[in-house]
C-alpha cells in the first residue's frame, strides 16, 4: 500500500514515525506544514519540519515534544545575557539545523532539497516532503489583540488569546513543493494524521490544486481530539474560540468533504454514528502514542484501516 | 588628553584595552574596522568589533586571541555533523553575539547603536564606534587565485594565497558612522594601534573625509611589524607579497602622509633615523604586550610620548 502522510508537529510527527516502522521507505511519502516557518534573529525556522525528521531520526526531545534530546543552551543563556528575546528556546543542536538551513536557503537551494539533504544525513529513509518551497506565514486573528504571528501566538503567549480565525499569509502564491502533489496521486491512501486541523493541515489542504486532487483520492484522517480535549497543543481550545464544541466529531466534520474514512479515540465511542451518517467509515482505536511501540502499534491499525477503506 | 584610537583585531584591542585602562571612559573613542565584517549562515559577523569588546570586556579568548573564553562548540560540531562548512570557528557564546546583532540589525538598528548597547551589557564604559554603519567588504586580490572575500583568505586559507592588492568593496558609498569625524575633530591625539595597515587601518584611513580630517590632527602609529615580522597574522606576509621589505620602517612609510610620531618595537633601534627623516618623530619602547599589566605599561608610555607630541 502506497501512503502520503499529512503531518504538523508533534502528534503527527509520531503518527509518521509509527508508519515508517510498519512500511517500505518507498511506499510512505510525508507532507508536512510549513505555514508555521518563521524568521528569527535571520534564521529560517521550520518548526514541523525539524519536529517531524528529529523524531524520526531518534534525536527528538520526548519530554518537551519539540528540539533536540540531550540539547544544551550556551547560546540561549549568552542571548539572555545580552537582553536578547529568548522566548521561543533554541537549543545549541537546534541552532546548528536552523544555520545551516539558512546558508543554504542564502545559496538558493529549496527547503525540499535541503530537507532531503538533512534526511540523509540523519539516516532518514522516507520521503519528507516541505508543503511549499515559498514562505507562507500563518497568522492569528485574536479577539482582543489583534493579527499575531502564530509563533508568537504559540510560543511566546502560550496560545492565550482568544482566536476568531486564521490567515495563511502568501498560500495564494505558495507552490506545493515538488513530489507534493504526485505523491498524493500516486497514493493508494492519504493519512491526515493527529495535528491541529486548523494551523497544521488547513495550510496544507489550503494549497493551490491540493484539495482539488484530494477529492480524487481516498483520504482518511485520526483525530486529534480526545474526549473533547486536545493531547497536547491548543487545538481543542481554537475549535471552542471559533464556536465549535471541540470533539472527534467536530474534526470529521472540519476534514468532511476530503475524507472517506476517521479514526476516533476508542473512547469516543458515542460520536461514531454520527460521522457515519456524512457517509465516513469510522473506527475506534487507541490514539495515545505514548513510546515508539504505541506509534507502530497505531499505525498498523490504522493501515488496516485503510485497507478495508481502499 | 582626549585620545582617539584606530584599531583592528588583537593586537588593536590589547592597545586599547591598555588605552582604557589610563584614561577615563569620556577621554578615550575607538574607531574600529568593520571591513572584514561578513555574512555567514545568515549572521553578520563583526570580527574586530566583537575581538575589541570581549578583550575590553574581559572575556576574550586569551590562547586563541579570537572569541570567547570558557567556549563551547556544541553549534559548530552539529553543523559539521551536518557536513555544513566549519572554516570559520563559531563557538556558541559568539553565536549569541552574532544572532543578536542580526537580529537588531534585521529590525532596522543601526551597527553602531547596537555596539553601544552591547558594551553596556559588557560592562565597557569607552566609547567603541564601528567605523560605518554601511557594509564594507575586503576583498584580497591574488597573485594566482582570484579575489578571495577576506575572512576566507584569512581564516579558510590560512593566509596562503598570495596578495597583490586589496579592494574595500562599498567603501566609496560608505558614510563614516555617527562620532567617527566627530571623535576625530575632538580629539587631541589619534592613535593607529598595532594592526594591520593594509586590511584593518587602511579601510578606516580610505573612509570619506577620514584622511583629509585626520591631517588637520596629532597623528602617531605603533608599528605592528617587530624585527620584520608581525607579532601575528599576515601583516609581514602582505608587506612582502606587495613588493615591500617588511619592517617598522615600511610601516612608518606606509601612514607617512597622516603621522606627525611613530613607535617602534625596542630592538628596532636601526630605523629611527631612517624615519625621523620623514619629520615623525619616533620612539622605541616595548610593544609585545603578553598580559594585561602589560597593555597598560604600553598604553602608559605612548601616552607619554603623545604628550610630547600635542
Amino acid at each position: 500500500m502506497k501512503v502520503t502522510a499529512l503531518a504538523g508537529g508533534v502528534g503527527g510527527a509520531k503518527l509518521v514515525d509509527g508508519l515508517a516502522q510498519c512500511l517500505s521507505p518507498s511506499d510512505l511519502n510525508v507532507i508536512i506544514n510549513t505555514a508555521d516557518d518563521f524568521k528569527h534573529f535571520g534564521l529560517h525556522i521550520s518548526p514541523d519540519i525539524d519536529t517531524v525528521c528529529y523524531t524520526l531520526a531518534g534525536i527528538s526531545n520526548i519530554q518537551t515534544g519539540w528540539g533536540r534530546e540531550d540539547e544544551s543552551w550556551v547560546v540561549r543563556h549568552s542571548i539572555r545575557d545580552l537582553g536578547g528575546p529568548d522566548w521561543f528556546k533554541l537549543g545549541d543542536k537546534d541552532i546548528a539545523t536552523h544555520l545551516e538551513r539558512t546558508r543554504r536557503l542564502n545559496l538558493g537551494e529549496k527547503l525540499d532539497s535541503i530537507t532531503k539533504y538533512f534526511c540523509n544525513k540523519w539516516g532518514i529513509k522516507i520521503n519528507v516532503i516541505p508543503m511549499s518551497n515559498d514562505l507562507v506565514m500563518t497568522t492569528v486573528q485574536t479577539q482582543d489583540n489583534g493579527e499575531i504571528p502564530f509563533q508568537e501566538y504559540f510560543v511566546k503567549y502560550h496560545c492565550q488569546p482568544k482566536v476568531k480565525g486564521f490567515i495563511f499569509r502568501g498560500i495564494e502564491k505558495a507552490d506545493p513543493a515538488p513530489g507534493v502533489i504526485d505523491s498524493i496521486l500516486k497514493a493508494d491512501v492519504i493519512i491526515i494524521c493527529p495535528s491541529n486541523p486548523w494551523v497544521s493541515i488547513d495550510p496544507i489542504l489550503t494549497l493551490k490544486d491540493f484539495r482539488k486532487t484530494l477529492k480524487t483520492k481516498c483520504v482518511i484522517a485520526i483525530s486529534p481530539i480526545i474526549n473533547g480535549k486536545a493531547l497536547r497543543g491548543p487545538a481543542a481550545k481554537m475549535f471552542k474560540e471559533m464556536g465549535i464544541i471541540p470533539s472527534a466529531l467536530a474534526v470529521a466534520d472540519h476534514y468532511r468533504d476530503v475524507i472517506s474514512g476517521f479514526v476516533v479515540h476508542k473512547t469516543d465511542l458515542n460520536e461514531i454514528a454520527q460521522i457515519e451518517q456524512w457517509s465516513i467509515m469510522t473506527t475506534a482505536l487507541d490514539i495515545i502514542m505514548s513510546n515508539k511501540a504505541h506509534r507502530k502499534r497505531l499505525a498498523q491499525e490504522v493501515l488496516i484501516f485503510c485497507d478495508q477503506l481502499i
